[in-house]
């Protein structure tokens, strides 16, 4: 029985992780939740997984919950009830499905208490990479990524000398705009941007799926990972969703891994890891796939995926101020107060500021991300084009 | 330095094999050649490779190979020779390069004295796969496959547990009647059959290819190698050659590996084990490989596939006769004294009246195999659609 805690319950990760856990009702024990705002849907989950601790947003929050379900579980708040939940006693594997920089504290706490980590929280990475791997390495705690692309890398890994890789190659579907003209991305709604072709996701991650930030995030998580430099991280767009990622190996051979386009299979293999478990999902059939295409990406087009390796390049605080100023833009697209082509202006821009800004620490770089944030506000308040 | 031998040196395979060894100098010491008939050929092998012995196919071939090197290296020939080879004192890999069932006893010798096998004859395991896999784990030879599909599968194996695998899916080209109509088989000549669209092999092999029989036997292969039943075995068309095989896990997951049509490859791969080095060969590209599909075979079109499976439920005797009575009918027609169609009808014919013989021992299958032989052969020459 692994004693687990889940830290973004009630998203979309968050309730894949719970789907699975319910397939294996022997294997899993729920120790602690953390979610957001969501109290009717987290007050399901404590009736149904008995927890023993939640953590929610606020304050009020808690006090609402607590009310709802008296004397059932523990209820704290705030990030540091999410880290409470993290380093909650007992927990061998602490999933985390936080959306944002907002991951950053409880991913540091669970990988420094030497717990080990199912991470779907890709900005913990992109932000504290290098932080965060080195004291896993100190602590043993084993970092296994949620994100069907890297659990796609893992499992190629799997058996074979990390120094025998010649190159990772990143499979993205390239979004719902890949083939818009160039010229009508200036006027994209958020509507359409939300409008996934093959994954169902959360909206923050959808909008970065349509820039290729998404990859570009992926890319830094992937050099943090499975330590490899930037030039031997390739991304490809893939249409179909089918591969979900690559590795090319020193002798010229490729391995692959295929499936459906359903998260609850990569967050089972994180898990289960290291054994696999029989699943009741629907099977995937690579005859009725579909003609499996990739293509280079247009740079013109994802000027985002450009950025982020080139923040990976200047390594420092230069990750953390791409994500902090991806977040502010992103949101304010989905508010409707920016533009799709606000984005990389939006980042450019706060990279240009901040990008060598002191990154020793976990505060100096959630001061760069505070900073970067004001900018990219700042910067879209005023129009980020002039 | 890894000191080997190298039986059927002057085909396809022998050759792609030295090539490889000749990349890398520093990491193999050959001991001994197996040849048949190709003494130029056989002949500069000697010179370059410098063994201290070489196998050919007759006394007389071996008395002029002698005559040509005088002192260079030990001359033996035949069935026996082969054995000698494979034999040879301080070899620890034997590569097995030979086609067709004549393979067996050198590949029964080197596994009976507890070498590793990098094996390319598959027909070793079709005819003998029960006594070889049984003996190989008392002995603790390995057995490494060369065939690029059973390469692909062993490489998705790599630090998986074999019993969490749901099903291994072999791919096939399709070869070059694929779309042919169906009416026109009875009439395509062997020139026709040995245009295959993607590999570059020998002639035997590519009338397997052509009637899927190939992929028939690599079924029955991959039964022995990785101990899966015939109904956890699939089979499917992909024309392009570039995923060349697939293991589906029971979570769900499938693992391909891909590359070009280069037997280098898997060639290279089974001599590195486990380590994999740098190759100088052409990098392969998923970007420039084209749409990749996969279709169900049409048992019509391909009935050999199905003889093959058939074979493999009956057990015993069954793969050895369907084995052998190919043999026949392939060569049948590539001399021109049989159709396309008669191949099939042949080894129905054969397995309706040997399958049931005798399996228990090495002898016990070679008489079965010389048994069919026969039959096929008298099937053939009286018409065997009568």
């Amino acid at each position: 029985m692994k004693r687990i805690v889940v830290l973004g319950s009630t998203g979309s990760i968050g309730t894949s992780t719970l789907d699975v856990v319910a397939f294996f009702p022997e294997k899993f024990r729920v120790l602690a939740l953390g979610a957001g705002r969501n109290l009717d849907l987290v007050e399901e989950q404590v009736r149904r997984f008995e927890p023993e601790l939640v953590a929610v947003a606020s304050a009020e929050g808690a006090a609402e919950l607590t009310r709802r379900l008296p004397g059932r579980c523990r209820v704290v708040h705030g990030q540091g009830g999410l880290v409470e939940a993290a380093l909650h006693p007992g927990a061998e594997l602490v999933v985390c499905a936080l959306v944002g920089a907002a991951g950053l504290r409880s991913t540091w706490a669970a990988v420094d208490a030497g717990r080990h980590l199912a991470l779907a929280n890709k900005e913990s990475l992109v932000v504290g990479g290098a932080l965060l791997t080195a004291r896993a390495a100190e602590t043993g705690a084993r970092i296994l990524p949620v994100d069907s692309e890297h659990n796609a890398i893992h499992q190629c890994l799997r058996g074979e000398d990390a120094r025998e890789v010649r190159r990772l190659w990143l499979t993205g579907s390239g979004g719902p705009f890949r083939t818009q003209p160039l010229s009508a991305l200036a006027e994209v709604t958020p509507a359409e941007a939300l409008k996934h072709p093959t994954w169902r996701m959360g909206p923050k991650i959808t909008v970065d799926s349509a820039t290729l930030m998404n990859k570009g995030l992926e890319v830094i998580e992937a050099h943090w990972l499975f330590g490899l430099p930037p030039e031997r991280i390739r991304v490809v767009i893939h249409p179909k969703s089918v591969v979900h990622s690559m590795v090319e190996f020193v002798d010229g051979s490729f391995k692959a891994q295929l499936g459906g386009a359903d998260m609850r299979n990569p967050i089972q293999y994180a898990l289960a890891w290291p054994d696999r478990w029989e699943t009741s999902l629907p099977a995937f059939d690579p005859v009725s796939a579909g003609p499996l295409e990739f293509e280079e990406p247009d740079p013109a087009r994802f000027p985002c995926l450009g950025l982020a390796f080139e923040a990976l390049r200047h390594g420092g605080a230069a990750p953390a101020v791409l994500n902090a100023a991806n977040e502010v833009a992103v949101e304010a697209f989905l508010d409707g107060t920016a533009s799709f082509l606000d984005i990389p202006n939006t980042i450019r821009h706060t990279l240009e500021r901040h990008a060598g800004d002191p990154a020793r620490s976990l505060d100096d770089l959630l001061g760069a991300d505070a900073r970067a944030r004001e900018t990219a506000a700042r910067a879209l308040a005023q129009g980020v084009r002039q």
